[in-house]
């Protein structure tokens, strides 16, 4: 038995009931490392507070060693229960749809424990979530790689009245150039996207065009730490948003398209006061 | 202090470990009755196992208890902790955002306790949440009344190669005809589309268009009473679906859009045997 069980967005306490009792019920646990673990304060504490909850050790599942050892952790599915945690829902932002897919393969029966995922918890500001368009992944602009196609879906979400959520790019165990170039494994550290950054790509891609979907006088809200204690969420313009200190990542974006009044008054309440 | 907690989609054990602390802490407990109740049992055992659990009394507030009576609840969590309990997340598919506004002018503390919801859950068939367009509702038809504005929103969707998913209507504690003549309070049968009728629906209103944004042969996916125990997930054309019995509610469908291969292959698991 493979269970699949998301953890919700804050901390340790986002478990479900259900969820709880299903670790607690496995002989092996692993948990994703490959979204954000800031949230969860492993970086700082190790995995202490969630091996505390669980009475567990927990080994962590970097991207690659899914990639490269799934087929061991399947085969420990085969003959025992075994947990494997992801941040938020499992089928959320960052999905575990080929985990699935291979242990269906292997006739493993596989449990998914929902939970809240940033795709539904960005509910919180206000704007109705059947009001939102496709949602757009914002990654880190270089020198050399631009890549701008989430302007094409703002655009047609805007035209369209609806609200656009952007996700922003997390680089977590990147190689090193240097290292691919040698064949030996260095990483460089973790880069986690901020709102003012995302905000600048947004405003540059925008400049050449006609028409623009948007400008920097768009209304917006930005989400740090969505779903944790500190949790930080400010409606503003582009503008207004590009001087706000959101601090520690996660961050994400909601561009609006056409709102109502009930959404007004909600985003009234985190209206930036500068 | 109002705290509003969402319970998932399942039965009692879905509710986080935050949520249920904060419900022990609660002097006096809501649960909203308009969604659905059906999946925690309360139809048939009350509210029993969800006031064992928290070891509180539970007092049902229905769409009419909320609006005629949001101010005495809110005057009672402006003096002491009240929690008001809501299936699935706070602000999913139902949203709680007027009586969050009013208790936020009345300068009431408000927490939210995130859970998944049925906007991000249906992630579980594969198709990646990040790929659907706007959500639609499809309301009973009756002979005098046809409305079919989720039309467009399918079309303007599928032409984007995106998914949509589909909330299908509930009737719970509709007055009945007589009784809104003669001013008294009588309510008809609650009552949950089905798939089938949604599909018999859906290919009624695209038969007089040019260009159809569908066809029966569209393939789709149908859930029923997602994240429960007994969920049923079944994808298969229109035509395939409308013969499925789906069983008990709530029902669910998702009209897809383009897929790409894993989308396949996870959706190849669900598909409609007949």
């Amino acid at each position: 038995m493979l269970y699949i069980i998301g953890l919700g967005l804050g901390d340790e306490k986002d478990i479900t009931m259900r969820g709880l009792e299903a670790v607690k019920s496995c002989k092996k646990v692993y948990m994703e490392a490959y979204t954000s673990l800031l949230s969860f304060g492993l970086e700082s504490h190790g995995l202490s507070n969630l091996e505390k909850l669980y009475g567990k050790t927990i080994t962590l599942a970097d991207r690659e060693m899914v990639e490269e050892k799934a087929h061991h952790i399947l085969e420990e599915a085969l003959h025992s229960h075994v947990a494997f945690l992801v941040v938020g829902d499992p089928f959320g932002a960052t999905t575990h749809t080929d985990l699935v897919v291979r242990a269906k393969k292997m006739g493993i029966h596989v449990q998914i424990v929902h939970n809240a995922s940033v795709m539904n918890a960005i509910g919180i500001c206000g704007l109705q979530l059947y009001r939102y368009g496709e949602t757009v992944s914002i990654p880190f602009f270089t020198d050399s790689w631009r890549p701008d196609s989430f302007y094409e879906k703002i655009h047609s979400n805007r035209t369209m009245g609806l609200h656009t959520l952007c996700l922003l790019d997390i680089r977590v165990k990147e190689p090193t150039l240097e290292s691919l170039a040698r064949g030996r494994k260095a990483y460089e550290p973790p880069r986690y996207m901020t709102i003012n950054t995302a905000i600048e790509q947004l405003l540059e891609v925008v400049q050449a065009r006609q028409q623009p979907a948007y400008t920097e006088d768009t209304r917006c809200v930005g989400f740090a730490r969505l779903g944790s204690e500190d949790q930080m969420i400010v409606a503003g313009t582009m503008k207004q948003l590009q001087s706000v200190d959101f601090g520690a990542p996660l961050h994400c974006l909601v561009i609006t398209g056409n709102t109502h009044p009930l959404e007004e008054e909600m985003l009234e309440f985190y209206r930036c006061s500068t």
